[in-house]
């Protein structure tokens, strides 16, 4: 576990690719990154469930215990863990787990409560790096939900006129009711931002404080958000991120999260669909040996 | 099954793309596939054990489990399977499946045996499309290991000369060995190809005797076979070929057999390695909500 706590080094980040089968898992280790991460998505998915409710935590073990010979580190993208599911992890091998405070309703659970856990989860298994990950941004909805909504809702009581003048009323007032909405709007955004980053910096201290050994805002891609937040910090890959860009500003490791699944059912869809429309089956795939290989 | 069985029409071949779990089987069925497959090796090396061992039967019948609900017929790719085995898969869903003569060590299963296994299986799940595989193309030794090995291996008893003249001779004698070689290579490679195609047919019409719906033959690829085999025909898609080609020459059905598993992890691959390398993240890929729903 300390080779794998050694990898997170603020401005350095650790590249972390999430694998969602053993043959993924074994071809990204072998391609030189320096630990290998799960996707939850892509274990739950494979299996026919949805994420997020818990139900692939079978799975997500049966994975883990086939992966005991992975050559480096392991981390394990869980949707809920208890001390005692995070000890059967330890045992079969996972350096790491991800503990998520987002629950399958939208809303994130109390901070406290998360921080309870976070913490019983340590002093059950000290060596399992724990990435508290804080879904404020991930839900975008589960923060808010505690807060009041602003303002009735758009055209409760208005008038109805009717013929031309009805036409013509409607046109000002739907333009009055779009500057309302959008002034609206803009203060209830800041508010939301502020509320957002409010309560994201009170979880990471937090969490850090209940011994979690790294927070995760999955969703978070501002600069200065992701340098104001404490390290050591781990961030989602997003479109049009780059490993340099997060690496200046101090991010310590960076998940691919489900990308590298998405990107294999795309490639699989687009390859098969191609074929169906006419084209030649594709030259200089990877070879069956090679494939098969991996599982050996 | 008789709706399967419809799909093979010699002429107008039913492409067949083959999933390795439950959503790429869903996005498959998805995207318009009249019917679907599933890949050993894909669903093998998922679970990390080699594939043609017969390791990952249970998770072969998992997935079909999982797969109860696909909308569209699902043929299961299995490495071995008995009668018993056959009619689990059935009953769990599967419209048919690839019965192989192939053998873990390289060496087909005598013909007479494959046959009646073959009956045997239709005997207990007649309503199962059995789709008899046939491996004198694809493991490429195991129909010659019948065969005597014709003239002594090379150099065996040659003089061994020295110094300059040394030299000069292995010159001659390779050159000479080479020319030697390469007649008894022409023959041998002659023969050999007329054994495997009698080998083939033999094995074809012994299959569609004991009742195999119908016969696949992973590896064919010359025209005049393959219109010379009996339907209804199931070819391997290989690297250039193209399905209206294969329609051409009558075939009923064509397999993409592991290629988009290959295709999906070599995607998954090169994505990694090329944000590591310093790209952007990629804009475009599938969304983690449409891959979620996949699995609903």
């Amino acid at each position: 576990m300390s080779d794998f706590r050694g990898l997170h080094r603020p401005g350095r980040p650790l590249l972390l690719p999430n694998a969602w089968d053993v043959a993924s898992a074994v071809a990204l280790a072998g391609a030189g990154f320096a630990a290998v991460g799960t996707t939850s998505l892509g274990v739950a998915a494979a299996a026919g469930v949805p994420d997020g409710l818990g139900l692939a935590q079978e799975q997500t073990l049966e994975l883990v215990k086939r992966l005991k010979k992975l050559p480096v580190p392991l981390t394990v993208d869980v949707e809920s863990a208890g001390p005692e599911f995070a000890a059967a992890l330890f045992r079969e091998g996972a350096a790491g787990i991800n503990v998520e405070d987002g629950r399958a309703d939208g809303s994130l659970t109390p901070v406290a409560e998360q921080a309870e856990l976070i913490g019983a989860i340590k002093a059950r298994v000290p060596g399992l790096f724990v990435n508290a990950r804080i879904d404020t941004y991930w839900l975008d909805t589960g923060w808010e939900s505690t807060r009041q909504e602003s303002g009735p809702s758009q055209g409760d009581g208005a008038p109805q006129p009717s013929g031309r003048r009805k036409a013509e009323a409607a046109r000002r007032e739907n333009s009055a009711a779009r500057e309302n909405s959008a002034a609206r709007e803009n203060s209830a955004a800041r508010e939301n931002r502020t509320a957002r980053w409010e309560e994201t910096l009170k979880r990471a201290h937090a969490y850090l404080a209940a011994g979690a050994d790294g927070i995760f805002v999955p969703g978070v891609r501002d600069e200065a958000d992701i340098r104001a937040l404490p390290a050591p910090l781990n961030v989602l890959l997003l479109p049009g991120m780059t490993v340099s860009r997060l690496a200046e500003w101090g991010v310590a490791r960076i998940s691919m999260g489900s990308l590298l699944y998405r990107v294999a059912l795309d490639a699989a869809l687009v390859t098969a669909v191609a074929v169906q429309e006419g084209a030649p089956a594709p030259e200089g795939v990877r070879s069956y040996a090679e494939t098969d290989r991996l599982a050996r």
